[in-house]
């Protein structure tokens, strides 16, 4: 059985107060429209279609993809008329319907919607809830097979106290799908052609409707408004956390944690309150994250520690290191196993040997720094003239005093020294000091400012 | 129909186990007494009365206002002889009670309570609660109209199974007051005057009492602890999250965002978790706050990016400025468009021209920076002498090298150059390079301290 | 009446998925077992035995105790080969079960356990649930006796109904579990030793059993993977706050605060978001710790401000200082009334005057500072040599010039000043003015670098 999935993205989505088109909102850091792309990926389609309507270039930028076909509904017709559209994309026997702004379905909850579709049958996703509010009833017949669909507007007393609800998800075959929606009527107060019609159609011509039910209500929640996705943002990072713990991270606060991502880690992490994690993050054994660090595109190893209040980004740690706290680390760092970098630290484009320390107050950019090597409070790389970007290589050993700089391009030797204050612009020869600095003066009988004006 | 509004606020709040008065305990970073003065104020009222009691001078002191006729209650005679101090002061035909610990009632719901008093009508603003505790109990006759307020000490057991409750907040005819108020009496239990006496003398002379209700529960909720202070806190800043949500904002966690004071955003405004603003700000379009970052009173320009924890203190900011990580900028900071601030970078009093870019490691006090300019890691505006503060100049597309000293007063030309490492105490004519710092000497045969001790 | 303690801690956790044993996974930064350790102390037991299984050593390092007789139960027979494992050290009257993997039980509840322990009646802790799910049930007799506990799988549907649950903490005579212990059968579906079993032997001898409740059913709650360890945790805070409060300190947000050791508060005290506290931290009156901060180990005087985003761990505050935002102070560091330490500025080992200002991007090591001092932006102590670390002295009213490096051991004399920009090798006599820094020159006709490659 051949499945195509049709995907429906033409919402405005006015009450999102955006210039953005809604599915192109990011959830947990991805678009809307990509969560529901991946979760349809799962099932394999020989088919991905979206349609879409509002902001098409904006959607088509913030989810490049080349397996989807896109489809334009230039005018906003309703459901059905949407689906109209994508069926000269449809080649399969199946059709599965999603929608790009309901982003938290699970693939598991498809796929079981998908199986029981058959030549004479179609599959809802429907839900029971508590207060079934203003959505479409899901009427059964004595024998508890469904017949219908009725809106809400339209349903009587007795329908409108039904549990059960449609979630707009349907799968069934594509030949009947064919057929029927040209027979669609915009009939209504909407003036809309409503894919649901489908369903009494269905059920007029003796198919049978199946109704599958998701396991978390949250799958089927849409957005609609800031506060709708702010939820479910909430509902997704819950889910991740849970997970995390499951899989035996420690999480200090599982309601205080950010993955937008991915986030692999090994036994025994510990991820204490606040830390927000972007793109692909790995974590080994025993990693310690402190709070309020924000780390990004990084691979940290076995034992590392990350202390309170750092931002790593694109950078490789390898085991037994110590950041932070208050450490920025940029793209293209990487620390060798046991290098230390310290507080009010930024490093980009460095290489730090094993055992390094880079303690206090440093900046060090475009740098090699060998193994053992000290690089004391206060020291520049001065790795940018205006218009270039220059390298500083340190050697293994070598100790660098506070309050240096470094004028790259320029290499400091193995074992070599450079005295506290000092501007380096020469290389530094192996185990040679380098000084460049005044001698101190003092001055008797100086007397302080006083108070001007 | 004039109106007077009087704010009892004398209660000691012992529960708080605080050396100040209740009232002025800060909600949201206002006093909650001015909460309830700005509800009070939306209604125009002719008189805008406060009894207090303990801490007079505290009060006066959080709560400046010109509006406010101050009238003290010497000792703690009850609800009624609170009122009746006031009395004196009221010469308008209605006179609506509040209280200085309810801080979060709407003026939406005092327009409705005050809308509806008539000559020979009151308005208690009641409040059903599927739980009402020991509140006092609203008794109503068979027709359904107020009868009485019982006190649920006073209570029967059918009257204790009453879910409406007196919130304590009225109006009425000022007339019908100055009557009842002087007829209290103090014989019961507390030995106090309790104003709601004043019910059953109405319903005694005939007036009709009709009861109204606030939108929601949280309105009339009173603080006499930190729990409950801390609990509405978190209500109120729920209600200011969604308003922002609703409006155009992206909030990443609705319940990890502070707003004290006034928080104005653009469209596509993004503010990241843990953020905490307070006084004025405004964000203009499509504005990015990162994680954990403090903002005060600032303007903050279209489209400008400011990244995880930042503090801008008393800044304005033009569009498509980038500011941090950990960036603090202080007040008298004016970053024209496209500047960037970065890492560990401390501003104050400076003016930062168009596309100049202040990276690592600075801090800038009383500087004027041009356009275009580069300003190197580690640099620092030597402002201070121990008394006075001076004042640095720094011209267009100067480049000053990484950990510069600059001794103010002093003046950095147009297209200067400033080499690494020196410090400049006197005027750089534009375009030359100046370079204050010592030959590197290298010195070989150098050995290393060893151990000592 | 003397009392002995067993805490069956013999559990491997598999579903911790943890190196650790779980007993020894931290909550509020305490083991588990420590938890009930401390809380068992209360009693002031003559005996308290913890029997222990998987990974005793991690167990044992994690938790030591003097005061602990530990058992070890090498085969994983029950909760009845457990206890008895730990007979042979029990020479008391009384005998009380708990469990190590419940850390939150009270001391007062277990008071009121022990209190009612008879020759002839035992006391089980129960709990009555609203979904008593898979929980052991109480059953009793037509007179409400406690007749037995009824594991759920071999509960019929009228004992599933049952509410009220075994928690497996009872106490007991000694001499009665001496004898009951060993008629204990494992001849059941687990082939264990259940010590429930003990509740039928003592019914049938004749001693009644008496069943008390905790306050709160978090007290019992049993944790067995991560989810549940964060769940205690979360609770755990929350009455930590709620008792803070209570207290007389404010929270921003009771949600937003973690106390991982003791934290003592004066009045008035105000505690913003996100802040954590580690080991034994002591907060004078009128403290206020802004957000983000980490507080580790400290003492901080009357009336100071922290701001946001500093870590303190260490330190000793006096009265009226002012720290941060961004500043890291380090053990050992001691500030004197006053004293203001600003942002970027790292502190270890320092004592700081009264007074005295460190406001920007500096690194004090090893240090004594006087009072009165002023030491300028990117100051650095350059207190270590490669091997050895040496003490910067500054006197009384010095004022120390921007970007100085103070190359340790070295004096500043009472009255000096240091020129920005110097390095400082040598004494500092009092009053004199000291330099060490090369001459500005100006040099005109130079060309800006062009770019390269």
């Amino acid at each position: 059985m051949e499945l195509a999935i049709v995907i429906l993205a033409a919402g405005k989505g006015s009450r999102m107060r955006s210039a953005l088109p809604k599915v192109a909102h990011p959830l947990a850091g991805k678009p809307l429209l990509s969560h529901v792309l991946d979760s349809a990926r799962v099932l394999q389609p020989a088919t991905l279609c979206v349609v879409y309507g509002h902001g098409g270039d904006q959607v088509r930028a913030a989810v490049p993809a080349t397996d989807v076909a896109w489809v334009e509904q230039a005018q906003q017709l309703g459901t059905g008329h949407a689906v109209a559209q994508a069926m000269p994309e449809v080649h399969e026997d199946v059709v599965l319907i999603l929608y790009g702004d309901v982003p938290l379905i699970r693939p598991e909850t498809l796929q079981r919607v998908v199986a029981d579709v058959r030549e004479d049958q179609l599959v809802l996703l429907t839900l029971d809830m508590d207060d079934a509010g203003a959505y479409g009833r899901i009427v059964r017949n004595e024998q508890g097979a469904v017949q219908a669909i009725v809106e809400f507007k339209d349903a009587n007393a007795e329908q409108r106290a039904i549990g059960e609800i449609n979630t707009g998800i349907l799968a069934c075959p594509a030949r009947f799908l064919a057929d029927a929606l040209p027979q669609l009527s915009a009939n209504n107060a909407q003036g809309e052609y409503y894919l649901t019609d489908v369903i009494a159609m269905a059920v007029a011509q003796g198919l049978t409707v199946e109704a599958v039910q998701p396991e978390f209500a949250w799958e089927v929640d849409g957005i609609n408004d800031r506060v709708q996705l702010a939820r479910l943002e909430r509902i997704h990072q819950q889910v991740q956390a849970e997970a995390l713990m499951r899989g035996g991270a420690s999480l200090m606060d599982p309601a205080r944690i950010d993955v937008r991502g991915t986030l692999q880690c090994g036994q025994d992490v510990v991820i204490d309150i606040n830390v927000v994690f972007e793109g692909d993050v790995v974590l080994e054994d025993g990693v310690r994250i402190g709070p309020h660090c924000v780390i990004r595109n990084a691979r940290i190893g076995a034992g590392t520690v990350v202390d309170a209040h750092s931002l790593i980004d694109g950078a490789e740690l390898a085991e037994g290191c110590h950041v932070g706290p208050f450490a920025r680390l940029r793209p293209g760092t990487e620390l060798a196993a046991g290098a230390r970098i310290g507080n009010f630290v930024e490093t980009k484009k460095v290489q730090i040997g094993p055992g390094s320390k880079v303690n206090h107050l440093t900046y060090l950019g475009d740098a090699q720094v060998g193994a053992g090597v000290n690089v004391g409070a206060g020291t520049i790389t001065c790795n940018y003239d205006g218009v270039n970007k220059f390298v500083t290589e340190i050697g293994d050993g070598a100790f660098i005093g506070s309050n240096s700089s470094l004028v790259a391009p320029v290499t400091i030797g193995a074992g070599a020294t450079v005295g506290a204050g000092s501007v380096i612009t020469q290389t530094v020869p192996d185990q040679q000091l380098a000084v460049g600095r005044s001698k101190q003066r003092n001055i008797s009988g100086w007397t302080r400012p006083t108070r001007k004006n």
